[in-house]
């Protein structure tokens, strides 16, 4: 519920009265279990940042132990699939609103709960990455992480924006679709070849 | 100078006082021009956005006259270039930062500027990636804009991210590496052929 607060006007737009009210508690009990504001967003973010994150990473070691042999698809699909899943309940989905706008909020608050919640699942799954696709340089990998991260962040937390920009022809809110082609794209992304661009390109930079 | 304080604290917690203070002006100075907090978020949205979209526009058509046959790799890098740029000077990344966190902000303010500012340039580029990639559907082309926008929106708008995960091996104020590292992850993504997800896949999914 407070998650609705958060991810619709932010941690500085967001109010614990409202908050609160929605809740049907005063505000003296929210300032009592969670200190502040911040206590209350930070709590929020680490169960449900956490519940992803574990989710990932205990469906990546069984992956593992029932197969030798991974695919950069399979691999793509079960760390997707937790975000996809937390997505189709509205609190959960909340939180996904709230955990794409943590790049813009203002620093002290989310970077350090981002990489307590974060980091050690997803360089987990850098790794497996790395291991069936030897040929791609580590460093590479983790742009392609970051990129694959913005892409699916941004298209779960704003299903508006496919409505506008295919005037309707394209779903977001078709999850198994959504699915599909998200571990098509990025499963793409992560195996190309690395190669330099073309001097041609290179030509067109305007510095 | 105000998109740093719209970039730092969002629409609620932006405050015209500091934006006055900042550039030296008073808050009558600013109503009178502006009308209200949203009509400056407005004006700077429109003036930084509309020069990412034009530049966007005359870029491509710039290459669809120099040349018959243009790759998705000159497409891409083409659409990217622009907000690249912008991201060289302090206001321009603040605007960037901005941008990234339009998906997230109040309905109300976001999606009516964002369409009026970058729909036309983006449907130009899903026309332009169309031709060159006549095998991919139309729908599955408007899920990879999207898929493409929110990557290089979350990799150019949060550099920290990729540090933080890659322990710095990866560097994403390398604007040139990054682009580069853009261009073939997006290239990829787009040009890759659709398929359905293998029956094992599905499987693995929790509903």
């Amino acid at each position: 519920m407070a998650e609705r607060e958060f991810a619709q006007r932010g941690f500085a737009g967001a109010s614990l009265r409202r908050i609160g009210e929605q809740a049907g508690v005063s505000q003296a009990v929210i300032h009592y279990h969670f200190g502040s504001k911040e206590g209350l967003f930070q709590e929020i973010f680490l169960h449900r940042g956490r519940a992803i994150a574990d989710e990932r990473t205990t469906r990546l070691l069984r992956l593992r132990r029932e197969r030798r042999k991974l695919t950069v698809e399979e691999i793509v699909r079960t760390f997707l699939q937790p975000a996809i899943d937390m997505k189709r309940d509205p609190d959960g989905a909340a939180f996904i609103r709230l955990q794409a706008r943590m790049h813009t909020e203002p620093e002290e608050i989310g970077n350090v709960l981002r990489r307590q919640v974060f980091d050690v699942s997803t360089r987990l799954y850098v790794d497996a990455l790395a291991e069936v696709l030897p040929q791609i340089p580590k460093p590479t990998l983790y742009f392609r992480m970051i990129f694959s991260v913005g892409a699916y962040l941004y298209a779960i937390s704003d299903a508006h924006r496919l409505d506008e920009v295919s005037q309707g022809a394209s779903d977001a809110r078709d999850f198994d679709r959504l699915l599909d082609e998200l571990v098509t794209y990025l499963g793409a992304g992560f195996s190309v070849p690395v190669r330099k661009s073309p001097p041609a390109a290179r030509g067109h930079r305007s510095r």
